[in-house]
């Protein structure tokens, strides 16, 4: 390398290593507790493959090995994900004052909790399974709804995740479900509270807030919105109900939102695409919006023909 | 490892084992018919390629390796997609009863006539690739559109995706789209049929359905839903015409709806952002939200600079 | 391999060979400058390590390596990033009768001016960290949002691409910024004027065009879109101010679309969800939908439980 060169490199090196001393959030350096999100996917792939035994294996596979497959997954998550929590519960307040392996013993006491309760897991997750089977008439086989629907994928995530947040582990439960909105577009905080045979077509652009209640058999559509009303008030409002409650029974169409923590769908509602819901709605009501009235210009038709619309051209009317 | 950790990693894995034999869809344990998805992806990787010989090259590529990289390609792919198809294909009622060599082979007979259409596939793609360069302003150079633009990419895989829906191979067609969809947020069923032409700009939201017809020169914008009005009826449904046809020459605008199998959409017109479309509209016709009025509260001023807004300060008038 | 396979192999290869000769778009061969998209990623996986040096670290970090490590990111950074640049810089029209070596020098010069410019960079992402956590209730601490926010993510690379963008470095920052966007669903032109303090929550969907203007504190949730009017002028709109300007302190609640060049949000405005805006919005405004009337229908409540609804009996009204 040139001297130049090697000059501004060191150059560059510290006016970085002085702007790392202004003790801002951004220069936060304590680095022995970092998580590892490698770590965390692949405890979410191995979580997977138990889940659905037959759906996500490799074609080596045979299933008289399930035995041995099983303990070698349970073994590894165990060893992978204790490790993880360790690291958060260590840099909890509580536990300040806690001796390194203490902590590691409740750590694995959290995952071995956590583990047994796989069974229940797999029985929501079936729910969810059928739901997607059942609401799609696009879906050719079960098969392809395991392997191709992000919607189910994203479901799977978020009850792993919900597990781990009713446990109280922090931070954990939303890298995972971070981790599936980046795969497939859906948004679920691990605190929302959600029931059986639940179903998202298409997937992407959906948002499930943290203090959320949803019931059994509710189907939502790509770009709804289950959030707050205003969040202006920041961290102040750090516990409240803010999310709405939906009952048994729903399906909410394409691009809905529905926000505030008072609000309550009924059971048996249907809500009609693009609707904007802040109240409550009554069960067995059918919302579909109403006064959206389209504008037809039929004049367009041969100005499109002869000549581009300048930007000046095109009206909204609002 | 500690006994008594091994036990409970014993009691664990027992417990599974006793939940694998519900006999529930979730269960469902034969593996030895498993598709690959890396195979899959692979296999798109390499035709990407194949359309695109200047685009997604290694640095140490040379133009004189045309034919002995193309043979190569071909080569994996005929290899990697027979597998997988002849893995597809055997799980069929109708080859239930037919030999593993004779599966093979139609596998192996479908691949070729796949390839064999790759010419008439890059006629489409370059199509699209000139209607995304004409249709944006903020476009610099055609490579950008190939390296940056996630609509091109969406499109290009449902295009490969398309002509194996054609040929009637199950479940890959989906997978494939499924992968796009995880990379760029847009979702386009393999069935649908989309002329030549097809810009999406923005990408991320836009789902188009199984039955959808689309015209040459259409345009969508991001969040556009091309759609079934309704999939209550689910399984009972398919087959069905349940999405729209668009006409040639249509421009639909971001968020805006298209629902229902016998909604056309006629050449010509251009639809507003936003807009929720259930009924036929005329060619040449410009659709724009009318009555969505807002309410502009100026007293706001000096509110938001003193407190913050409650939740319940907050108002959407519905 | 049997001859027969061979031979169709060979016959597919010459179709194609055949094709590549029809000099459209699609069939650009030039590879000698060829970009390489996984060079790129790292200098992003780098870059990031060094904005926030204490989060994306690996476990066997300490934090006596700063300097050294720093030192060695840098300099991979300068070797990879100059490459691309010099690949890009040598395909614009004035570089053209330009020595290879001249290049070279320019774009190590560019890399070296974009690299002091870190700590600047560093102070804007700092104000878009604590306007994260400052806005929004559910983040339980600072690393929940560097680990698990797309939005932030998504505006660090805008920020990184940004400032390579002011350098006049063609397409390698659309490729960052399409990065972001396919992992987080929001795509920020880097030709966009954005201020400090940005927040963007859930992220997904969001778009903000190429000529936008954006003032500090402006908060956006998913699937807003900061866009043009109408593109249908095409390439013929390029570098007019297509996309609106956001004042300070301005909320943009989800599904909100703002267009057009000369539409100018004032200062201290909430935009409600959902609303569509073509014109300009005075200073201090609250603006919410307010003719979207519902329709409720309640005698659903019986015909729900009782029977299917056909696609032809749900209406939604337009």
């Amino acid at each position: 390398m040139s001297i130049a060169k090697e000059n501004e490199i060191q150059n560059i090196v510290s006016e970085i290593l002085e702007d790392y001393k202004k003790d801002r959030p951004i220069d936060k350096a304590e680095a022995s507790t970092q998580l590892d999100e490698k770590a965390i996917v692949d405890v979410i792939q191995k979580l997977l493959r138990i889940l659905y035994p037959g759906y996500y294996r490799r074609k080596s596979y045979s299933p008289h090995d399930d035995y041995r497959n099983l303990s070698y997954f349970i073994e590894v998550i165990v060893f992978n994900l204790s490790q993880q929590v360790s690291s958060v519960l260590s840099r909890m307040p509580e536990f300040a004052e806690v001796d390194e392996p203490v902590i590691q013993r409740e750590a694995q006491r959290l995952v071995f909790e956590f583990l047994h309760r796989i069974p229940k897991l797999r029985d929501y997750v079936n729910s969810d399974l059928e739901a997607a089977f059942d609401g799609d008439p696009a879906a050719k086989s079960m098969e392809e709804i395991v392997l191709a629907y992000p919607g189910l994928l994203a479901i799977t995530i978020y009850r792993i995740a919900h597990e781990l947040y009713t446990l109280r582990i922090p931070l954990i439960p939303r890298m995972m479900t971070e981790y599936a909105h980046s795969r497939t577009g859906v948004d679920i905080h691990p605190g929302a509270d959600i029931g059986r045979y639940f179903f998202i077509d298409h997937a992407t652009g959906v948002v499930v807030g943290e203090t959320s209640v949803i019931g059994d058999h509710v189907k939502l559509y790509q770009g709804v919105t289950i959030g707050a009303l205003s969040t202006r008030g920041g961290q102040k409002l750090k516990g409240k109900k803010r999310h709405p409650t939906i009952e048994d029974n729903v399906t909410i169409y394409s691009g809905a939102s529905i926000l505030g923590g008072e609000t309550v769908i009924g059971h048996d509602s249907v809500i009609g695409g693009n609707s904007f819901i802040t109240q409550s709605i009554k069960p067995g009501t059918r919302v579909s919006v109403k006064n959206l009235e389209l504008q037809l210009d039929e004049s367009l038709h041969e100005t499109v023909q002869s000549k581009d619309l300048s930007p000046e051209g095109w009206i909204y009317t609002i």
